[in-house]
């Protein structure tokens, strides 16, 4: 067989991992040959691609990035490449094409797929909000990251008898806000699932100071947002899925608990450490098995479908499984972290 | 109600903070008294305890160890609790013990629960052996510290051109020598469920040596023993499975593959670190739940059963169901890691 | 003796690790007696102590933060302190107080002294511009996060081909920003120390781009500026020590360089992150050091006096020779960072 | 100029760090060529080398191990380098070597120097006893590697009422286990510099049990050894220092102390995950300044010389200044640490 393989959408711990577990398993398990197109699908379209063997992923396992390199592709040029899907095969002797990315990439991976191109994908996202799998690689990374920030903060925000606000990402789902908060023992934890009301966070605060604990620290998604009329907050932008967005919670957050309170409150924004470098354990080993699986779904005929874990198996799920909706924090998952307002 | 709760058996990063979860949900959620039996099951039959709030909890989500403390108790003791299993509750005015343990711990629990004692286990092993739940905390502190150490060795190992044998723990079940060496890319893995044949290992390390990868790393746990008569390998002892144990396989493989190689081979044997400290932000997630549906699972009643996890989900299985026989590595994921011999 | 500890200012990872060192040696050593005043010189004038024995600093060695607390006392009350400085003494039976605090601690320690206190300092920085010594506990520990922080950022600016901006603390002195960079390969530097002009970062990664490294990441210290006329920056405030001062550099000069490369360019501010903590190792070796020496110092009556590392050694130097001046990074340590602008 | 670099001796962290920065000060800061050698002085012989520029050393700086690699070469054969010097400079048209490595290395420099070969010398040792500088780069990653583990270890001894024995690097100095044994609080440190008696330790273990802190790490360098007749140790081999040499510390003092106390004790021997992969921040700056500096003395003439840190200054020693003699651990850096035996 021969494999393209491409990299697509944001940087994610473990991309450089699937990459080599795909070269590995297509090369020794089944004698195929692997090309790598650079800076996902731009690559594919342009025709940038290099072969990739056993040294082309030595010692990148455990390397953050992708060493294919990653771009966004827009919209039309997505569509010409899917309007010729047959001519692409051909052109380059695909058998199939295994783009790892996020819910975009799904999407353009399926759309390619319907188009008649043969495709097996692999879900990747920090934020671990793609349907149909139980977690994907980066996540794992992203939660580590996020906990040992509020590990550091929580001693400074108890030395100096602070409210600190912490800020980390997920847009539409709050998996790493929940995750980390629970992790570190953050005494509030606020997600775009469940808007919160302020009034609660201070009512929190003011118990705890009450009872000696003169600090508190609270991790917030980037996507979370006060319930309707509790705090003034501006007015969002719609965002693709409907919803209102809005931008820099975490430091809003903080202003406003500092004015309720009366006491010092800091925002802390982690940002883009949350999304690269050395992936954990944890992650290194989910994309190995989903490069693995990926392969091996390519030699079945696995078309238009992704690799997906359910409980501890690896699994191939319809790519429209994917991308119908975001998978989001069900209320069980809150009701057991407790702080979640 | 008034809930009891101990640790027992081996040290295993997240028993504190499973303690700190169920105090928290069962003094904030339901109202409850908690207290606290030192030294496991010792503590119970000679009334060593303390009372537990919120206080007493404060900072230990993240410290390794238990406050509690953790011995061994001999078996006649326990059927000595099992006797007396009425008059404990009632000396202690106890409606359910919460014991964390091990294999040991939930054979204990289960003896206690049928003789008549409310009990809801929580399963506790950094070896991930435990029958009847996905993962266990602890494990994937485990797994990591290894991968961090594997990381470090193998750039040793390609500097000084040198084969490196790292044996991980794992007496009976293969899990962090898979994991570990999955992670961190180590060229042969060893599990005591797929008996070696020295001469694969050195089969595979002579072709890297052969295409210039002049350097291996084996990850060894430390129950893995060779298959029948591909080496000399002494005779080991029968355990309480009926299988034939053998000690010190990291050095002994060490020396092997030296003799047949003719290459400097060098043993390191990670040890106690596997199972201490600071547990990753997985292992704190999953204790906090566990120890909060322990809590929820005895306002339910559900005793005789454990908290165990099941996909993204914690449920409850009999006690029974984690003790009849241990989880090894399957088959199929040994396929995946490519590695294992 | 009867020696009083207490810390001030904010926090830094090693601080109780200083306490505990001065608990240890004073009462193992000497058979002191040891009180700690609780968040500083409020704790002083406020009678808030509380006897220190080894109990009380069990198991504090590697966290963060402070058990005695930290708080900010106002110029006013500090010179009440001074001019009743025998009265304090007298009324806690103190034999020598041991501040463990930063530039503004160490300048009431020594006005303190002035009055007639025995005193002995420990100075605490993560920003390492304390005079008189070498180095500072907590400056490692700072810069090891914010290199593992800019470690990460690498792999997601090459695989997004993105300029990243990492502002890191260092109001007055740019050693953070110095010693980050240079340990994680920032391509620029940004430093108080030597006002840089944006061309020259433009420049530098204009270079990089068209020699095929696409992506660079910058390493600015909070305290950093451009060059008079180099960029329209606004208006800053003046501080104590006379310099302009500006907020928001990481920001703005994200924002400078993407509209005069015509490339993305995002900020990171690392924030509080770098001041909280466990400390690495070194910073608790210094801090036990330090710890130590202020013990023996009070017991030779080296009062007046602050700890202080010069080459290997700890030596004790005028808390006058502290507070003179700010030590900022010379020329010669940025010649050899290479990539200071 | 032709630079020429090699690296020789045992793996250590920041060698990749001290060539990239030769290659980039050499190159961008001078203009000059750089070839590496493979193997140490073996490449050097054999005549394998390669030209370095800045893309051969992109992505190496946080990189473990070395990518010119490292071999021993036997004594005749540096004889032989030594009486061509000449005639090796004048073939690959070498202007200075640049060795980075330890003792030994420094030792041939010396002898290649001396025999008219222009050499600049960089030491390295994990170890941190080479005479005529402050510090080595990978030292500061060995303590805090054996200080994790440390960490990592006490919860376990303190959760199994248990005694551990660490066995740390340090053949003939005790660095390692002085510094790694203060950052993590050890109850006891034995080191070569100072002969122990069991018997304190034992009065040191039982003290503290019967205070209630019923646990004890012992942090032992592999050349620690107890004092004359005080313990049943058997005979050792005489080093090329003359000393007396024991192996297997750690295995030996455990068991003695199990015999001593009638307490569980258990040896640790953290073995070669001191001396591998990514280097500490510290480390990586020394290296780069080591680079730098090489370089800087290279340019000036100052052959016969290495680079040395002597409190924040990088300076240049005669070779033959650090091969008199080992820098061993001073009795008031043990006096300091309180826990020396």
């Amino acid at each position: 067989m021969r494999i393209g393989v491409l990299t697509a959408g944001g940087d994610c711990p473990g991309l450089n991992a699937v990459i080599r577990s795909v070269v590995h398993r297509a090369m020794t398990g089944h004698g195929d040959e692997v090309i790598g197109f650079e800076d996902g699908f731009v690559g594919l379209l342009e025709g940038r691609l290099r072969p990739l063997d056993l040294n082309s992923v030595s010692g990148i396992l455990a390397r953050g990035g992708t060493i294919l390199g990653s771009a966004r592709l827009e919209r039309d040029r997505l569509r010409e490449a899917a309007d010729n899907a047959d001519e692409l095969c051909a052109q380059y002797g695909l058998d199939v094409l295994i783009p790892i990315g996020g819910e975009g990439t799904l999407t353009a991976a399926r759309m390619l797929s319907d188009a008649g191109m043969p495709v097996v994908g692999v879900p990747k996202t920090i934020d671990n909000d793609i349907n149909g799998t139980d977690r994907t690689f980066g996540f794992d990374t992203a939660v580590t990251v996020a906990t040992e920030a509020i590990d550091r903060l929580k001693t400074t925000a108890e030395s100096h008898q602070r409210v600190m606000v912490v800020e980390v990402m997920g847009r539409h789902a709050g998996w790493i806000a929940l995750e980390a908060g629970m992790a570190s023992g953050a005494h509030g934890i606020c997600v775009p699932e469940r808007p919160f009301d302020p009034a609660d966070l201070v009512a929190m605060i003011e118990e705890r100071f009450a009872r000696g604990k003169k600090f508190a620290v609270i991790c917030v998604a980037e996507g979370a947002h006060p319930a309707k009329d509790t705090m003034d907050y501006g007015v969002g932008e719609i965002d693709k899925y409907g919803h209102e967005r809005f931008t820099g919670i975490g430091t809003t957050l903080a202003r406003e608990l500092e004015a309720r309170l009366g006491k010092e409150a800091r925002p802390v924004i982690l940002g883009h450490v949350q999304r690269g470098g050395v992936p954990t354990a944890y992650d290194r080993i989910l994309a190995n098995r989903f490069g693995w699986h990926a392969v091996e779904a390519a030699h079945k005929g696995a078309f238009g479908h992704m690799t997906a874990l359910h409980g501890t198996r690896v699994t191939m799920v319809p790519l429209a499984d994917a991308i119908t909706h975001l998978k989001t924090v069900p209320e069980d998952r809150m009701d057991e972290a407790e702080s979640v307002f």
